[in-house]
């Protein structure tokens, strides 16, 4: 069951996120949190009772793992998006029936919950699309009680390789790290956690690498992580690359095919997301 | 105690190791294999009575770890340079006092040993450097008894990333690769562990990601792999990158800066390495 949506600010611009909000992206973020979920949740498990907010729940993704894996805790998740709120809602009451959430449309610098009301804050593929990630992660601080944690996990395209090398395959994911840039968010933050998180006031900051590596020998990895989510991610800002002159359509279908080869029968691929946890010093 | 050094084929030849063979060389691998442990050996670990190769032991490095997690094992380890058999005993007497090693002097291709004469084989940091890594690993595979394993672990250089990012850095990492790949080698070989040892004809073969992240939270990481595993690798390399045309004096000293930078208060570094384990198919 879920509880009240708080009113918030007006509805997120749709171009304003680098991947869209289409139908065929909500289910690529659903498949990429299914595969990735024993990775990247692993350690976090919040206790019954705990005040949690997840800040930038988008389509529910990882909200539907965290209700999982805590299912005690009293988790509020809020996004900037009206329609990835009411998604994600749907998804959390067909995945988890009976799971408690309450959902809030809200902005991350300007949220309307008082001083130190969470005890633990989970932050998940958001930092990446914000202008000013350390400005969103000083906000998020002040709804978190001294002591209390913040949870941050990001990817890293620059982390990306595979087999076979490709140039045309690196040339796209350039591409993707630049329209990400355009559009004032930073493809390459999982390298920068922890001087982000120490910058914006956080102590004892954590960091963690989650290394996917898929192979023929983890066949739903090499479909669900190479080919659902990173070349399927890749593929649907193609139309923006060409349109923004970064590749030929000829090019950008060379760079995607190269990352489809990965997921061959000789094929490998490896990525690296992020972790990091952080505390709020106590006053 | 250590025991017989079998004769083998005339020494190495000095330049055909992109590393060199310097006294400097000998202690950055073994700062390497120290930080690395852990993170490397983790799961490898051999039966009492069990007849292990280690093959290509270089200076010890490994072999030093091979001993202290497999201490009833029956190890020999091999190398093509005698100089550096030399060096590998006197670091396991001194580290290991009492280990029982048999040293040989043999070239991987030739190796001296009867048909299945192994259960277990080990191999690290050898096939980076082989002009024919498969034809190697075939030839291993006739000393493998039928159902013994083979553990190998590899780098991959196009693995590295860091903060803050710097073109300099990135530059003399390739250079590096192109140096070793001119000696014949492949500093990119992680990536391709599984075709290849499927291709010498193992099957089982699973291969894991053992991905080192330094920052100034782990700074016996920092300077043990960051600045004395890694950067110093790069460093030792520059004479040659200058002499080959492929970099300036002043820009190789710009890339180490940089990757010096990874070490600092803001920095991060991570790297990945890769570890198979395969078999040696029952006849």
């Amino acid at each position: 069951m879920e509880t009240t949506t708080t009113t918030g600010p007006a509805d997120h611009a749709p171009g304003d996120y680098v991947h869209g909000y289409s139908g065929r992206e909500a289910r690529r973020l659903g498949d990429q949190a299914d595969t990735l979920a024993g990775l990247l949740h692993d350690g976090t498990s919040y206790p019954a009772g705990s005040r949690v907010l997840e800040a930038g729940c988008g389509v529910g993704a990882q909200t539907v793992h965290l209700v999982s894996r805590s299912p005690g805790a009293l988790l509020t998740a809020v996004d900037v998006s009206r329609g990835s709120l009411e998604q994600a809602r749907a998804r959390v009451a067909a995945s988890v029936p009976g799971a408690r959430v309450a959902w809030a449309h809200a902005d991350l610098h300007d949220l309307p919950f008082g001083d130190g009301e969470f005890d633990h804050l989970f932050v998940c593929f958001v930092l990446e699309h914000l202008p000013d990630p350390r400005g969103a992660l000083a906000a998020l601080r002040r709804v978190l009680r001294p002591g209390g944690t913040l949870t941050v996990i990001e990817g890293d395209h620059g982390s990306a390789f595979f087999h076979p090398d490709c140039a045309h395959a690196r040339a796209v994911i350039g591409h993707l790290v630049a329209l990400q840039a355009a559009a004032g968010g930073d493809a390459l933050i999982g390298r920068r956690l922890r001087p982000l998180l120490a910058g914006a006031g956080y102590g004892g900051v954590t960091v963690s690498p989650r290394t996917v590596y898929a192979d023929p020998g983890r066949p739903a990895l090499a479909r669900g992580f190479t080919l659902d989510t990173f070349t399927a991610m890749v593929e649907a800002v193609g139309d923006e690359a060409v349109a923004a002159g970064l590749s030929t359509r000829a090019g950008w279908d060379r760079g995607v095919a190269g990352l489809r080869r990965a997921a061959g029968p000789d094929g490998t691929f490896c990525y690296t997301f992020f972790k990091a946890v952080a505390v709020n010093p106590p006053v």
